[in-house]
């Protein structure tokens, strides 16, 4: 049976309450729900459909920690019940729009099933052939980005599914209002032209 | 009150459903879906929280012709009802991973809506100042990435709520199998390790 209807409200309040996630419970991740998650990443639109990407999925304790020294803000990685590592085709291109959406389905994707994300980049440059021989991906990849996935820890997180709606818990996990965003034809048109 | 809880099952097929969209019917798009779209934008993730995107809602013809010129496959923004160019913080940073994050969240948001979109890069590099004058944009941004909107002009795009499952209609819309992109622990091992 096909799953029923979602509203246009259901899926915005998931597309809004996607927060990182550093800190995860020990907890397995189902294997039905890595299976969506890869099926998010796969369906991902790219440049031409070109579908320029490999997924790495990483449950190591060993590599998770090592992948969490290949740049300042990886910490989360060590923490992760498993990881994804997303190499893009071509070298030095990982850091790519296309890999920005990709990223983003996996992480909305774990966010349905109630599980904790986070991303971040390999930085600098030479940490990246540290990570992609820890990985032993050939050549004419690049790496530059890594995803940390695992149940929440603290009850802190949103749960789209039958929590209350977004709410900051931190002045810096705000938003910029939509009056400092929004544009209407000309940069700095507040509102729209009638 | 609160939307009620969407399942696991119906937020994948929202992921797994987006396809790009370049034809388009003339009904405008509701405040309300535009809102929502704008929202889910300005909810999305960026690198330390620094959301350095201004978003640019395009609705005369004029611009959004104009704006179709500057690429070779911008086309479909001059079809489109509403365009929405995502400016980034910083010159020659514009088609930069959070700009891939914030795209998907804008075309998922539209898509829970029923309304198709198509995402495209401005190119090359000459065309950048083209379009950034003809948004009035001032210095110290950078644009790369637009959006068109609207409702799908034919029936053969995907209804996330009430339509089949996704169904490619040509071989290149199609995308390549789970055991040709994803490895685990090692590049190439194409099963879990147990």
């Amino acid at each position: 049976m096909p799953p029923k209807a979602l509203t246009p409200a259901q899926a915005i309040r998931l597309l809004r309450s996607l927060r990182a996630v550093r800190r995860y419970r020990d907890d397995p991740i189902p294997a039905g729900a890595l299976q969506d998650i890869l099926e998010a990443a796969r369906w991902c639109g790219s440049a031409k459909n070109t579908q320029p990407w490999q997924f790495m999925v990483v449950r190591e304790r060993s590599t998770l920690e090592a992948l969490s020294k290949c740049g300042p803000y990886l910490d989360y990685m060590k923490h992760a019940t498993l990881g994804i590592a997303i190499l893009i085709e071509g070298e030095g291109r990982g850091n790519s729009f296309d890999a920005g959406r990709v990223a983003q389905n996996i992480m909305l994707a774990a966010h349905a099933h109630g599980i904790g994300s986070c991303n971040g980049t390999i930085n600098p440059d030479e940490n990246e052939p540290v990570a992609l021989r820890l990985l032993g991906v050939p050549d004419g990849y690049s790496l530059r980005v890594l995803i940390g996935l695992g149940y929440p820890e603290s009850g802190d997180t949103v749960d789209p599914v039958s929590g209350p709606p977004p709410r900051s818990v931190l002045p810096s996990m705000g938003r910029k209002p939509l009056a400092e965003l929004v544009s209407y034809e000309r940069f700095g048109r507040r509102e729209p032209v009638e």
